[in-house]
């Protein structure tokens, strides 16, 4: 996976860090990037400090393909999140005559006041991101993607500029779960990481139904690799007297006496 | 709020970044935080990658009185934050005589293997965090503290630790809902928010049923300031028409009719 692009997103806004509301647009983008073969290399949450979005955009700018913002382009005084991009990547502000022309289509031009002119105030140079839902577009500039923080527009804004992004190699990944604890076969998987180095394999235990169960995944574009490991991985699982259970296909791999 | 303590909290996970697992940290971790009167400032979700571990740490220690991290304390490869941490800490990994007496009295002294053992190795100076769940402790060192990543035993390692946190003033919070668009009293909010620099007034519009709601909350530590912010939000509410709701409070606060 190393010659897939990368992505950072940036989650803008106050109102998750203080734990009034559970992010939903991290899991959304992690998964769409994925099956885009984009590898999503951080997400960060941040407040809305005009200083702290310029920071972070220009670090994650720099270090990835891509760059994913939400939140903060809409009306009020504490939208500031198009503000600190033109600031950011050194862009004058100004009114995009396309953006100005779909608000007076939305609102009607005698009702296009102040504060609804204030979203039509773009970078100088960014293409718009239609909004189907309320209007109001998102924009790109450069490699930075800015999308609105409600789910369902940041979604349908998403729908619009997923086709051009640049896709990379299909990232495949095969699940194995069973209900071992990942101590009695921490030290073996380590040696099946090992022998595939081209794959991720990750191991995590999850507690449900008031016990612990365990999820090994195996994660890269060489799908060859991941049968290989595949194999490997539920062998071992069936060794250390486990029923491996491949998810999404949900058959018996093997019973508990292995 | 200014001089409320501060915190970083780091989710460690490729599970997340890949879109598999959704995060449930991040929002228990804002809520209790909030609760104590600590402003969370920041929240990053990063790769299992050692560089990544430390220089992400490493910045958050001096930015904020509190860094938090979940993820990556268990017994298999891709677990690989306590080293991490040692490492940004610049602290030697060493068997921690009390963690290893922990895991010889959870899983019976002839059956710490060592994948087992690895769960011991604490960075040198550290202090345990108890872990009611599953046995193999988080840690704190300097303002650092070294969480699980399942949520139960995050929640419960939270729960140890909570009382010696140095609280901050307490945050109060107060949210007006309605069905106005929020570009109707943009302008006006604004101006309320000038007048009371001192609290943060934040515009959530949400999506519900088909239809937009706006939530206005208006957030902290000076309680008469709210209040009297408070008071001008829902008089512009029912100034522009709207139906000013009391969150938690539940009850109709006007008319549509202003």
């Amino acid at each position: 996976m190393e010659s897939n692009p990368t992505a950072a997103v940036i989650i803008i806004g106050n109102e998750i860090l203080s734990g009034r509301t559970n992010d939903q647009n991290i899991t959304y983008l992690a998964k769409r990037l994925t099956e885009l073969g984009i590898k999503l290399q951080q997400a960060i949450i941040i407040p809305d400090v005009t200083e702290t979005i310029i920071n972070t955009v220009r670090a994650c700018q720099k270090n990835y393909t891509y760059v994913f913002t939400t939140g903060g382009i809409g009306p009020t005084h504490d939208d500031i999140t198009a503000d600190a991009i033109a600031k950011a990547l050194r862009a004058p502000l100004t009114v995009h005559p396309e953006a100005k022309q779909i608000l007076i289509n939305y609102y009607g031009k005698e009702h296009l006041n102040e504060s609804r002119l204030k979203m039509a105030f773009i970078p100088l140079g960014a293409t718009l991101i239609a909004n189907p839902v309320s209007a109001a577009p998102g924009f790109y500039l450069q490699n930075v993607y800015v999308m609105a923080g409600v789910p369902e527009i940041m979604r349908a804004m998403f729908d619009k500029i997923a086709a051009s992004l640049q896709p990379g190699a299909t990232i495949f990944s095969e699940t194995v779960h069973s209900l071992l604890g990942e101590s009695i076969l921490a030290k073996e998987l380590g040696l099946i990481q090992a022998r595939y180095p081209e794959i991720d394999i990750g191991s995590y235990p999850y507690f449900k139904n008031r016990s612990f169960g365990l999820s090994l995944v195996l994660r890269g574009t060489d799908a060859a690799k991941i049968a290989l490991a595949l194999a490997d991985v539920i062998a071992l699982v069936k060794e250390k007297g486990g029923n491996p259970i491949l998810e999404n296909h949900q058959e018996m791999l093997g019973t508990n006496a292995g």
